[in-house]
């Protein structure tokens, strides 16, 4: 597969960083992901919008503007001869010459191939539990995922398959995805604060929009506990819907009617989107 | 500069990882560090054990028994001709093939000159400032210093040496140093939860026990500034008199006298370990 590393294209078995890099030393660094669909990525000007802005917060900067980085993009997932792909441009701290302060960014991109969650997935749906922590600068599409990673065995031992992220009471996100409820008067409701900024949780709001009444704003562990529906957003996951939290059955244990809708609404979306650009 | 990589020495120049390594992927690594004088690695057997434990936290498995470790160190000193170094150890994520779930480790070694802090740092002391924040699985030295680094501009900002984190009106550590305060009845006292278990702490306490009471417990914010004296210790800056905190002067803004005698027994300590090993 191919890479592209600070100017240069090169093959991904070459895509090393020497360990001075901010990102080994200090966990310093910014990336943002996307898919395409017959080699179209989705969704791009949103993913590299929130690049930008995740380079920012963190006094990085990226040294090729919106145009270059798509062109770079086009041309890897040619190279690439995918028609599906996984794009992940990564912006770290740099080579530091004290191993905290950071230096000149390191921008790399790889094209890989990706997998999504299928239709049998969907109509098995997520069991998860919940667990008291809140991501650091939340906003930021950084590299820490010390916890997530942390957590891995409890997932494995408790037998589940996401785990969502409660503060005081207050649910916030997913390691890798965002939390929607719809609650019994037929609300969607998802988090305001607190949260990374999901492109698929940002669409799917829009899509929803033009159905029902769209709410961002806190959600108790009580409220998100006696939801109608409870589904995630994530751009490998799309839609998944929440069937049991914390060994609690949500709804009747099945994808729900509005979750659905939202799914299809989405997969249609997709292709939309997929068609417009290639027309 | 030597270097270690999995089984192997090379040049520091050598010394890269593929970016599908966990550290750069999710943040997902453990370190620890620590320094020689006259080739001597100081309080090695410490840091090894805190190494150890980091890695078991992060269910990561270090391939190397102790004596390993150290035969390697040892060698990694002699080939660097440094008579003051620092060493820093780190076991990674390994190349995940998802880019989430660990595979096997990575183990690298590194040997640098090293700068420590002086005794023109001693006299003049550290202005600080508090900031709200608690590390995350603060018993681990894991690579996730996120918040120190991008804090650095706020330090820059208000012109000060370093930064204390605060969590509900309770003191923790510094982004690289624990804190300890001195009452008014002549008690050392430093902060027993959610901290990393410092060297140069263990040390401290360990000198402080034989002249005065030591006390392991939680410190306000309120205490912190009504404190007699307060100081620092770490690695490379071992003792280091905290002057002015949150623009208050703390006791008479000068290095106090019992900060003085520890620093003082903390440099003669470091000396007679040199020796004794030397000998």
């Amino acid at each position: 597969m191919p890479a592209y590393l600070n100017d240069k294209f090169l093959e991904n078995d070459e895509a090393m960083l020497h360990v001075s890099d901010l990102s080994m030393q200090r966990g310093y660094a910014v990336f943002d992901f996307f898919r395409t669909i017959n080699g179209v990525p989705l969704f791009i000007a949103d993913h590299l919008d929130r690049f930008y802005a995740s380079a920012i917060s963190l006094h990085l900067i990226v040294r090729k503007n919106n145009g270059e980085l798509a062109t770079i993009i086009h041309e890897l997932i040619k190279r690439s001869s995918l028609s599906e792909a996984g794009i992940r441009l990564m912006l770290t701290g740099g080579y530091s010459s004290d191993n905290y302060h950071p230096a000149e960014p390191n921008l790399l991109i790889t094209c890989n191939p990706v997998q999504t969650a299928t239709q049998p997935d969907f109509e098995k749906g997520y069991s998860i539990i919940t667990h008291e922590y809140q991501r650091e600068l939340p906003n930021v599409k950084s590299i820490n995922y010390l916890m997530a990673v942390w957590l891995q065995p409890l997932m494995k031992e408790k037998q589940v398959d996401d785990i969502l992220y409660v503060r005081n009471g207050i649910i916030s996100e997913f390691p890798r995805s965002n939390v929607f409820i719809i609650t019994k008067d037929n609300k969607l409701v998802t988090p305001a604060h607190n949260i990374l900024a999901g492109v698929t949780r940002k669409n799917v709001m829009a899509l929803a929009a033009e159905k029902m009444a769209v709410q961002e704003r806190d959600i108790t562990t009580e409220e998100l506990m006696n939801a109608a529906e409870v589904f995630l957003t994530s751009t490998t996951k799309r839609i998944l819907p929440i069937v049991k939290i914390d060994n609690k059955i949500i709804g009747n244990g099945k994808p729900g009617k509005i979750t659905t809708v939202l799914y299809e609404a989405f997969l249609e979306l997709e292709d939309s989107f997929v068609q417009f650009v290639s027309r």
